[in-house]
C-alpha cells in the first residue's frame, strides 16, 4: 500500500507578507488536485499537513513561544499561538470538504510531547486509525509541551517527518514525502533547482542555503532539507515541489517527476 | 493538591432551541468566576469541559456519528461533528483567554480511541502535561475513532468522568468533579431538587430518571448521574449543579454546599 505524506507549505496556502490572509485560489486548486487523484487512486493512503504562514509566525515571535514560558502572559501566549494556528488548519479543512475530501484536523499538541525541544514521544493512534477507516489526517506546526521549558513549537515539516518515519518502521506501506511550497525547489546560490540532492551533492546544498532561516521560527529551508535527508536515508522519497503549478503535486503523488527537487540520500 | 474538573454543560452555555447559538453572558460570567478562583486559589488545579449544546447535536443526529460510519456521506460527517464542537470550544477558549485563563484547548478524537462504543485507550499525556505547567486543559465532547465502528461520540460527561478516574488513580490528588448546567440539579418526578444521592436513595433516583434521554445524542441526565455514580463509588465528591446562580459554581469548586445535587456513593 502507498501513503503519501503531503505538506502544504505556509507560503504556498497563505500570503507570508500579510498577517492572517489564507490564498484561498491556491488551496481550493489543491483540494481539487488530491480529490481527483484519490478518486482515480482510491487504494492511495494520505497524510496532510499545512504550515502556518502568516496565521503561526507572528504570535509564535511575538512571544517566543519556540523557547519555552515562564510568565503567565508566555503561557497565554502558548494558547494564542495554538488558536492562530489552528485556525488556518480549520480554514484548510473547510475547503478540503467542499472538495469531498474527508479530512480531520489533528492538532499535535494533543499527541506530541518533547524534552528540551526534542521530540520525547508521539501517539499516533488518531493518525493510525484514520489511515484505518480511510479517513484523512491533517495535521499542522503547532505547539506542543516541553517537559523542560513548558512548552515549544513542532513544525509541520517535523511532525511529517516523525511520522513518516513511524510508518515506514511499520513496514506496511510504501511512503513518498512531498513539500508543496512557493518556489520551484530547493535553490543554488545562483537561483537554480537542484533537482537530486544525493551524497554526492548533499554538501554543496548545505553549503548553498546556509543556516536555518532566522525569519521562520520553524527554520525555513535549511532545516528542511535536513529534516527530509533523514527521512530520505531510510530509503523513502522526499520530493521538495513548486505547489503553484497546477498537476504538480499530482505528478510528485504518482511518483512521475514533479518540477521540484527530490532528495535521495541512498543515491550517489 | 485539589484538583477540580467542571463541566459546563451545553445547555448552560449555548441556546439548545437555537442551532449553533452561544450564551454569550453566561459563559463571560463563567469564565470571570472561574478566574476569580484561581487568583484567589494558585495551587489549585483545573480541567474544564464543554458541552456541545445546539453546537454538536444536530450535526450528530443528522449523521447518527454516535453509531459510526461506513458511506462516504457519513465519513464527511464525522469531520464535520468535530468541527461543530470545535467551533464552540474555540469560542469558549476566547471567552476565557479575555478572563485571563489560559486555557488549551484539547480534542478527545486525538486522545482516545473506542472499540464498539467503549473506551479501549485514552492518552493522558497532554492533559497531564497541561497541568504541570498551570495551564488549564479544556476538553469537550467530540467524535473519536472506534476500532469496530470506524467512529463514535465521546461526551464531555464520559470523557471528564474518565479524566477524574485516571488522576485519581495517581494518588497525587484530591478531587471533585462539578457538572454546572441550566438546570437545579438532579430533579425526582415533581420537579423537586435531590439534595443528595447516596445508596440509600440511589434506585429511586434511577427511577426518577427514566431511561437515557433519546434528544441528547449523549444520554442526558440519567447517563451523566450514571457515570457521576461510578466516579463517585472511588471516593470523588460529585455535583451537578446550577450554573446559572452567580457564585453558585466557585461554592461548589471550594466544597461549600452549591444550590445542586451531591453525588455521594460511599454514603448511606
Amino acid at each position: 500500500m502507498e501513503l503519501v505524506l503531503i505538506k502544504l507549505g505556509g507560503s504556498l496556502i497563505t500570503d507570508k507578507n500579510k498577517p492572517y490572509t489564507p490564498r484561498i485560489t491556491s488551496l481550493q486548486q489543491l483540494a481539487s488536485e488530491i480529490s481527483l487523484l484519490r478518486n482515480q487512486n482510491p487504494q492511495l493512503k494520505l497524510i496532510i499537513g499545512n504550515g502556518a504562514g502568516s496565521f503561526g509566525h507572528q504570535s509564535a515571535k511575538k512571544y517566543n513561544t519556540v523557547d519555552g514560558f515562564i510568565t503567565d502572559a508566555e503561557k497565554l501566549g502558548f494558547c494564542l499561538v495554538h488558536q492562530d494556528a489552528l485556525n488556518l488548519n480549520i480554514l484548510v479543512a473547510k475547503i478540503f470538504w467542499q472538495a469531498n475530501l474527508p479530512v480531520i484536523g489533528l492538532p499535535p499538541v494533543a499527541m506530541a510531547v518533547t524534552h528540551n525541544k526534542k521530540i520525547l514521544k508521539i501517539d499516533f493512534s488518531s493518525i493510525e486509525n484514520s489511515l484505518s477507516v480511510n479517513l484523512i489526517p491533517l495535521v499542522f506546526g503547532d505547539v506542543v509541551f516541553d517537559r523542560v521549558i513548558g512548552g515549544t513549537i513542532l513544525s509541520t515539516d517535523t511532525f511529517l517527518a516523525e511520522l513518516a518515519k513511524h510508518f515506514y518502521s511499520q513496514g506496511k506501506y510504501k511512503i513518498r514525502l512531498i513539500s508543496a511550497g512557493n518556489y520551484p525547489g530547493v535553490l543554488d546560490r545562483n537561483g537554480q533547482v537542484f533537482s537530486t540532492i544525493t551524497k554526492n551533492n548533499y554538501s554543496l546544498v548545505k553549503t548553498a542555503l546556509g543556516p536555518s532561516d532566522a525569519v521562520d521560527v520553524t527554520g525555513g529551508m535549511a532545516k528542511k532539507v535536513e529534516e527530509f535527508w533523514t527521512v530520505s536515508s531510510l530509503g523513502i522519497d522526499c520530493w521538495i515541489i513548486n505547489g503553484n503549478i497546477p498537476g504538480n503535486l499530482t505528478k510528485a503523488v504518482l511518483g512521475k517527476s514533479p518540477a521540484g527537487t527530490l532528495i535521495k540520500a541512498t543515491a550517489n
